[in-house]
């Protein structure tokens, strides 16, 4: 069994044992991350110079290593959470066909680590770089908690002592060198916090707990030089139980929403909890893209104000958007409420999803919500189309380790039975219940659930499904599927529940403080936001003349959806006099597609939020 | 006489002998810059390290300077753009205050300037770096250009040669050493051309002319590294003839057209020409802000896509709506086209007049159309009231140089007579004429123009005056003042003409494909663009809650507007199901004030642009 997070204490839920029906939505993309990604990925390990950067090191003769580290400070992680897909595809398939790779990179761990377990290709590998001299930006105890996830996963899936043996040591070190009497280093970027609780689920060494809370205690007294962007591009603005609004860099404010929920998962420490909750409440509800991702600036990868969410320059980067469920889902551990699950699917199906492409091999870094007709996709930070690979390649890597593992943040499991939280095909072990769920979900809203075991059986109703319906075993129909609540179900052995969601497409508007696309709706069907491409548009209409017309019956077509409304002239002037008329607009129907499938078809003008007639 | 420009050749204008009307807007300002603002500079040059820079170097014993360079690479430049201030101010005002620094300063540039000419306090007082060894950002061209420029305003100021002789040694070193024969550089930020184009006017030196061209035909064949930002970044992208949209950062575009428009002014090549005139349709008609700002992007200082224009986030840099009126001086300058004219006095009185604060001493450097209700204004990148100085302070001492010349940008001449282009009051004299403007434009709208001499006077009509009326003399109706063009008026020795233009405020609207301000409105009053201020609400109503009633009459209340609308409530979902149907929303009047004036009573939510019920 492998799981992202597998907690002792202080939790309602634990992950269930699981098993994604490869045929499914879900474990279609699995697969894909298996045969493509996670190959694809160690091909740019290579290519991008990561590997060489530790063998450079390993094969270092008296006058130290040839050559220059290359890429960025934090290079090694990209490896690092390729090893952690890998351990946990090896506990999903049982692949050998990476035992080559593991062993040279055991060797190389080996070889390069100190002795007193320090690891970190780029300080070791230039010149005139001390350790943890700049923990501003050297990122070593964020690459650090990389390789501590990566050995959790590979021991988890193979029971591979090695890569954790190397971890242990880099753990001993931090505890040794950070610890209460030691120097109270923090990193510019969280990410070991989490990986230090995961050490210590996985060792059951109570000194790597201690070493993560000392690491969330000690963050926010501005003790690093803040810089450009300020303390809180760091996370460094304010003690974790006083931050209640998300704020600076987007990635790093959630990994250390997960950081400390972790902790708190582990402690019981109900100040953390409370923090948690409120902090989450900031990101998800006044600075959440409608389709999940987070981050709407370019500039210092950060959170704007409240409402300031541009769909056209939104950053959303792709690793914001994997760190939001992570958070989401220890929270849902910590909570059982139905919120946060629910937050982990809209990323998911949408902006997670967009960020590959259907080969598997190509991904968007950030991801626009609206590309205009005239963008300049010559930028490596908003191109026009996913890329192979990213001079700062943190995201490819981190959706390998995502998918790897996505079995196991579908379903959770108590004392009282098992919880469905994401609604995926597939067959589902704990709480003393097994189940197969048979679905076409999230294309389909029909909900086909056969229980071995008798227990309850949760399952999550989303918030939009208003009008969902239950039924159990021959026909009894079950009462109150309340949308945004989980049915409970107390299941005999045999049983079959059946839920269906209404799945007719709906139109969705925003916050009117969300200036940005005032005046637009947005189309969803079921759990999936929808867009508009040039591609499927009349010759001769650009994407930024399509008007919806809100009263129009939409015509689901499978995937697609047939659209009706108007096309705009385009104006001549920039600026011009108001009057009330508009000219007569001619009719138009149009298609959208599921957002997360746009940019499959080369660059082109595309928009989430259409203007209405 | 004090012009920012005094082209000799192939133009059609020359800037008109001029004084500002002190009690007048721009009279006001301008002294309010020679009281406050530059006094404030020089104070800021000391505190900020620069004028040390030059100290430390000129003090420097046989092991090399003590201490090190502060600033960015280009602090050099923050003085000398204060110098041009002074040299402008000298020539408007006749003022001897600034004789013992500029006698210091002089006797630093002659100690601290090498045997070849070569002079920056950066790369000379910073160990290990070389001079022209890092074009991309070592600005060393772009420190050389505003020390040109400093000298030509000095001499053509007060006649004091000194400075001329360093920038004249200065422009000798790169003319030899990046002549036709020479190294083939040019610097990442645009700026020496337009000023070596102004040393050969100051000095009839011809090598200055053709090492301005060099300087310009070199550029955009992507021989700067790209770096993070790509080549746009640096103007080198595309040959200046090939290169129709306004892109990259957007500083160094508008620079880069002033330059080249000068270079046409001075060798007549129409190619020249025609490429600056699609380039500047191109950011004024796709990618202008409302109030003359330029470039909405942050991350780097660029222009966005065509339309992509965030109220919010807009960067608009003061330097840029200060380079734009710089470029469109010279396209007037070059074709007598009214539409320069027009967006000059749109910058100058809208984003430029914002920049700075009542007191003259505290500035935006980025100027945002709309702040809102929990902005985080900690970032110097987007502070929420106006900053005494920054860490990188091109803004003020530009502001200061700008406004001390201000004068010369109201009014040109040519052999038929006189055009007045900033309809300011004051005194002009050229083309055979000598005129003076009574009006409190912009507040109010009738000019009251005392023609001494004979000969045709022009008089820029806006294009939002539809309806305006001209009468000479004793109420001789004049024809056809056209919005948009001249109306020019054959003048008698003693004549009077009278100009009235409409001051009804009025609701400006944006191309639909500005998608940030959809369902929006804009308020106007003559040339002034309007905003509505938290201050100014009833209790309990925030910005974001106000929606105008553009049917309503708007209430002229001087130098405020009384408007009418509607009080939204706030709702508690960030995305909810599109209805059709809205509550009941309260009436509301709430007053406007000029955007220029904003933030000026603390902090607080403000916005240009109103949704309206």
């Amino acid at each position: 069994m492998s799981t992202p997070v597998s907690p002792r204490t202080a939790t309602r839920l634990e992950p269930a044992a699981a098993r994604l029906d490869s045929e499914s939505f879900l474990g279609a993309w699995q697969q894909l991350n298996a045969d493509a990604t996670i190959p694809h990925c160690i091909d740019n390990l290579e290519r991008s110079g990561v590997l060489e950067n530790f063998r450079r090191l390993a094969e270092a003769g008296a006058d130290g290593p040839a050559g220059e580290f290359r890429g960025f400070w934090f290079a090694d992680s990209d490896l690092y959470k390729t090893l952690e897909a890998i351990g946990w595809e090896q506990g999903r398939s049982g692949t050998g066909q990476y035992a080559a790779l593991l062993d040279e990179v055991a060797e190389l761990f080996d070889t390069v680590q100190t002795a007193d377990g320090y690891l970190n290709t780029y300080v070791q590998g230039t010149p005139g770089v001390s350790e943890f001299a700049h923990p501003e930006f050297a990122h070593e105890l964020y690459c650090a908690g990389h390789l501590m996830q990566a050995a959790v996963a590979l021991h988890r899936g193979s029971g591979d002592e090695r890569f954790l043996t190397v971890a242990r040591r880099l753990g001993d070190l931090v505890v040794k060198r950070f610890g209460d009497d030691g120097h109270p280093l923090i990193d510019g970027h969280p990410e070991v916090e989490t990986a230090l609780v995961e050490l210590y689920r996985e060792t059951g060494e109570p000194a790597y707990l201690h070493a993560a809370e000392l690491q969330i205690e000690r963050r926010g007294h501005r003790w690093l030089d803040p810089g450009r962007f300020g303390s809180s591009y760091y996370q460094d603005h304010l003690p974790v139980r006083d931050n209640t609004e998300a704020i600076g860099h987007s990635v790093r404010q959630l990994y250390l929403g997960a950081g400390v929920t972790d902790l708190y998962l582990e402690n019981g420490d109900e100040s953390l909890l409370r923090a948690m909750e409120a902090l989450w409440d900031s990101a998800f509800h006044t600075k959440m893209y409608l389709t999940g991702g987070h981050g709407s600036r370019h500039r210092d990868e950060a959170y704007g104000d409240p409402y300031e969410l541009p769909p056209d320059r939104a950053y959303a980067e792709t690793c914001a958007s994997i760190a939001a469920l992570q958070w989401s889902w220890r929270l849902l551990l910590a909570t059982g409420k139905a919120r946060y699950a629910e937050e982990m699917e809209r990323a998911l199906l949408n902006a997670i999803a967009a960020s590959t492409s259907s080969t598997g091999k190509e991904f968007f870094y950030s991801n626009p919500l609206q590309l205009r007709t005239g963008h300049d996709g010559s930028d490596e930070d908003s191109p026009s189309v996913r890329l192979p690979w990213y001079s700062c390649a943190c995201c490819p890597p981190n959706l390998a380790r995502l998918l790897a593992s996505l079995h196991g943040y579908a379903a959770t499991a108590d004392e009282n039975g098992l919880q469905l939280h994401l609604l995926a095909a597939g067959t589902f072990e704990g709480g003393g219940l097994r189940v197969t769920v048979r679905t076409a979900y999230p294309s389909e809203g029909d909900l086909e659930i056969s229980v071995s075991g008798a227990g309850e059986l949760a399952v999550r109703v989303p918030g939009w499904a208003s009008g969902a319906t239950g039924t159990a075993d021959g026909g009894e129909i079950l009462a109150g599927p309340a949308a945004g609540e989980y049915l409970r179900v107390s299941c005999q052995d045999g049983a079959t529940v059946r839920i269906g969601l209404p799945m007719s497409p709906r139109l969705i508007r925003a916050d009117d403080r969300v200036d940005a696309v005032r005046g637009c709706v947005a189309v969803a069907r079921g759990p999936l936001v929808f867009c508009i491409e040039q591609a499927d548009l009349p010759d001769g209409v650009l994407v930024e003349q399509i008007r919806l017309d809100p009263a129009a019956p939409i015509i689901d077509e499978g995937p697609r959806l047939r659209l009706s409304g108007r096309v705009a002239a385009l104006q001549p002037e920039l600026y011009r006099s108001y009057r009330a008329e508009e000219a007569e607009q001619p009719e138009v129907t149009f298609t959208a597609i599921p957002y997360h499938s746009w940019a499959n078809r080369g660059p082109g003008a595309m928009r989430v939020w259409l203007p209405t007639t």
